[in-house]
């Protein structure tokens, strides 16, 4: 088997402003495990906001995605627009905030939100290749309003899977690891932080979208 | 078996200026695979300074370590100010260079620096009291600093390893996932990533230290 190539696409770092840590640690876990290979990205931009995540409050700061992000791949990452599809064999978008904050604007706008044009570039033309991709905890959102009619899962939520129907895709309630495939795009996903979880059920969560992603890969 | 509480002391977010970001949640992973649980700590200071984790310069800006720290934590975490002995098994420091710039100020000014007041009381009274403590990648020279002619590793790094040694402490060169124990102090050092680690190795350094912790508290 050809070593797999997977592209994570971080939203900077940390739960309430940017991408979530565990989730994004345990991505890159679960992708050495399967003997795998990954390299990070990030969008070049300003966070939406920064939060304090001690306290909850907004801070008076501004900070780049892709410099926090940095923080989370020790220095190894690149800005998205660099990204070029045919280096890779899979994408995953890990959660937290920063994925409905500075990814898209779900997070304050709700199902009418706008979408990152560089990150909707990706999503889209991963599709269109045939690339499977990989969302975790609120990251379904992100594709519900890209991609038509998507089938996902981000847990149990009925204001977000209420949001993800008005969007018009159908959401599948799901349990700690257990993940929604949508064949026709080749999207997983699952609910990791969405529900109520513990660290080793984050793990579980990464494992079995990894484990999908490569089975998707392998059976085009 | 009585359920094992684990103190975690973070030094902020991120390898640069803060606590390594998969040492930190591959620390939480073990100890909840382990069945124990988990509290994380951080002094309430500023950071020695701010790194942009992309290019490794010096950003003109203050963060605060308690506050940094609170974004690996999800928010659940505590000021060391209110760590008490009592509530804990045993405590782990993971490692990135905030524990030789925020702990200690090692990265400045090697073997003589001076240890944080607060950080360097909880180690004496952990030790006073025979609670095991765990301290991967750079800090056991913290634990070299505070510590009398303590036994350590950090890997096989030649000038840690002699700075160590001027601070009165005994290196031994050790392997990936590998663990040395100073009986005398009840303290379990691992390399992680001191040495050119995959994170996959660093995930079992993180396991590594917290079985032997857990057979420290088991056998006084």
């Amino acid at each position: 088997m050809k070593t797999k190539k997977f592209a994570i696409i971080l939203s900077g770092s940390g739960v309430f402003d940017g991408a979530e840590i565990h989730e994004s640690t345990l991505t890159m876990l679960s992708i050495a495990k399967a003997g795998g290979t990954y390299q990070c990205f990030a969008p070049d931009k300003e966070q939406a906001h920064v939060i304090n995540h001690l306290t909850g409050e907004e801070m008076p700061e501004k900070r780049n995605v892709l410099i926090e992000a940095a923080r989370i791949a020790r220095g190894n990452i690149k800005p998205l627009s660099e990204f070029s599809l045919d280096d890779f064999d899979m994408i995953v978008f890990p959660g937290g905030f920063g994925v409905a904050k500075n990814f898209c604007s779900f997070a304050f706008e709700g199902p009418d939100c706008e979408v990152d044009q560089e990150v909707e570039t990706v999503v889209k033309s991963a599709v269109e290749k045939g690339l499977p991709i990989g969302a975790l905890c609120i990251s379904p959102v992100l594709m519900a309003r890209i991609l038509p009619a998507v089938d996902v899962t981000i847990g149990e939520d009925q204001e977000t899977a209420e949001a993800i129907s008005t969007m018009g895709g159908s959401h599948y309630i799901t349990d700690h690891g257990e993940v929604i495939i949508d064949e026709k795009y080749k999207l997983v996903t699952t609910p990791c932080y969405m529900l109520d979880a513990t660290i080793q059920q984050i793990a579980e969560g990464t494992d079995n979208i990894v484990k999908e992603l490569i089975y998707l890969s392998e059976n085009p």
